[in-house]
């Protein structure tokens, strides 16, 4: 088993999708992603607390990203757009993983604790991107409120990059998104 | 107990926050709660599921509240205004129970499971209101992007107002964060 190791995050996350899909995510074991991913249970263990959190693994890279982005933005962005080049660096690891992105939105849609387990990390993102736009020097209540306006625009190009043919780039959609926010509040 | 039954589901609530309070929410039963209300046990589980739902029982209130007001605002309001008139509607419940709603925000706020119940709350009131926004016609994303920014004024305002002084109106720190999102948005 020992030459597979490399890719097994991976090949867990896949058989987890595979499986949650097929049988349903209460009827799933870590066993059965184990096995349908050529590993042993142990290997999944290494990998992952629990079933659950291998849908979420990956939301810590993406706040950490999204933080630095922030962080980074030229000093002149009014804090929204500052916000914006955050959510954007964080979601561009999607951009090449759209068909395992809609898939496992699906299954999150069709579960209520994964939904809220999903909404905590959405929670988190907005928190770390907020973080980061008071380290800029902005002041509550706009770090707030331009942290979560960015996380909106990310939720709804989400959604429409999902839904969309898989021609079209996720930046693309929160740009949108973010346009038509700014419109509308306008 | 009967004379004290019109009360109960009230007293039930008030006892379980000072119990979450004092115990924390995992060392409190609803058997506890119970006992501080003055009432069975079998009366608790009359008004209440479980002890999380007690933190919830005004939610579907407040979304009904929430859509009603958002459908009845005037035809002539921009999206994000008759979904602002929504989320003040709904909130309205809580101008008189400021020191109560500060005191839940507080409990909710120190625990994960009930930060996610909380957030699945929001996203539903969320989604009410994006609901009675394409009722009056609105179409996706303005929908969304509208009901989630009206959201997140709630949000931002709820936290000012448990935060200052008793004197102020939830209201008003409701219109204070809109028009702060707006300028930042503009």
């Amino acid at each position: 088993m020992g030459r597979w190791e490399p890719n097994a995050q991976l090949r867990l996350m896949q058989a987890a999708l595979e499986l949650f899909d097929e049988r349903g995510f209460d009827q799933t074991t870590a066993g059965d992603i184990a096995e349908r991913a050529g590993v042993t249970e142990r290997t999944f263990f290494r990998h992952f607390p629990d079933k659950r959190e291998v849908l979420f693994d990956s939301s810590r890279t993406m706040e950490r990203t999204a933080h630095e982005a922030t962080l980074a933005a030229p000093a002149e962005l009014a804090p929204l757009d500052a916000a914006l080049v955050g959510v954007t660096a964080g979601a561009a690891m999607l951009e090449d993983r759209r068909e395992y992105a809609a898939r496992r939105a699906r299954i999150i849609a069709g579960h209520p604790s994964l939904r809220e387990r999903e909404l905590l990390k959405l929670a988190a993102l907005a928190a770390t991107i907020a973080q980061a736009l008071a380290e800029r020097g902005v002041a509550e209540p706009v770090t707030t409120l331009a942290a979560e306006s960015a996380v909106t625009a990310f939720r709804v190009g989400f959604e429409r990059w999902t839904a969309a043919g898989p021609a079209g780039r996720l930046a693309d959609r929160i740009a949108e998104a973010a346009a038509a926010l700014r419109e509308l509040a306008g």
